[in-house]
């Protein structure tokens, strides 16, 4: 493999995690029935993620390359991704938080080696849709962060008062 | 289920899932061939793991609970961690790394959680023992941050050098 197939074949990778992305996002704002603040950031991001796939499928094509080769991804890398994809059985709020936040620094990683490797290869416009989408991931996981304190603390606040709000 | 009930559950997932990465840890550092400061550091998270394991015990026990219910441990939380370990099945460097560090923030953020919970029922042992974890998770994290785009460049470098590097 020459050093721009991988590349290609990590931005494929890429946009298969920002499709199961979407899948995942897409089932947790609809499980979500008490907490509005996690529900509409995770629905914001949802767009943004849709967009993410989009402007990958762009350095793709700049690159002469589709994304339409991703049924033909490794089988390592779908079962990674349905890895990813299993952290999301749990219909409680915590966990779906926690979830999230480890899913957003897998993005991160892969953006964060897509860069260094679009940079490395002189890739200098995939690098920089890279560098952008990657400072979108950093922000949603900051407000995971952020936020995951509030949402335990209210969590196990309705449960002492003997409400149920798991979700 | 009482408050505390649900901080000795979280606790008891906390225990699992230091053991889950105990099993990722010692695959990984016995896989990695050619990138011997990654295989070290991931030897002295290992290390800190099992610490951090026996950690999780005594806090238990200091609550009047034990690690031994693990068994008894709902199917979701089992589906979370058998998702968490699907990610650990590509034998590239680069993917190990990305699980990792997705792996380090899945953590980070049940330690955040477990910190916000033991604060809100008043248990400041459990909540500074679980500070003292999330620093090492943090610190593993940020390791893994800083290395990787410099062990990407390394990869693909190797890769046009002819050499074939993968782990």
């Amino acid at each position: 493999m020459t050093q721009t197939e991988n590349l290609v074949a990590w931005l494929r990778d890429a946009h298969a995690m920002e499709k199961q992305a979407e899948t995942m996002l897409n089932a947790q704002s609809s499980r979500i029935e008490n907490y509005p603040e996690v529900k509409k950031r995770i629905e914001e991001h949802l767009k943004e993620t849709q967009s993410q796939a989009e402007r990958i499928e762009g350095c793709l094509k700049s690159l002469g390359a589709s994304s339409s080769g991703m049924k033909d991804m490794g089988g390592k890398t779908t079962a990674m991704m349905q890895g990813l994809g299993g952290m999301f059985t749990s219909d409680e709020v915590i966990k779906g938080a926690m979830a999230s936040y480890a899913f957003e620094h897998f993005e991160i990683s892969a953006y964060t080696a897509l860069v260094a490797a679009a940079e490395e290869l002189g890739e200098t416009q995939v690098a920089d849709t890279c560098r952008e989408i990657l400072k979108e991931e950093e922000a949603m996981a900051s407000w995971l962060a952020e936020h995951l304190p509030g949402v335990t603390k209210a969590y196990l606040e309705r449960q002492a008062g003997g409400q149920t709000a798991k979700r």
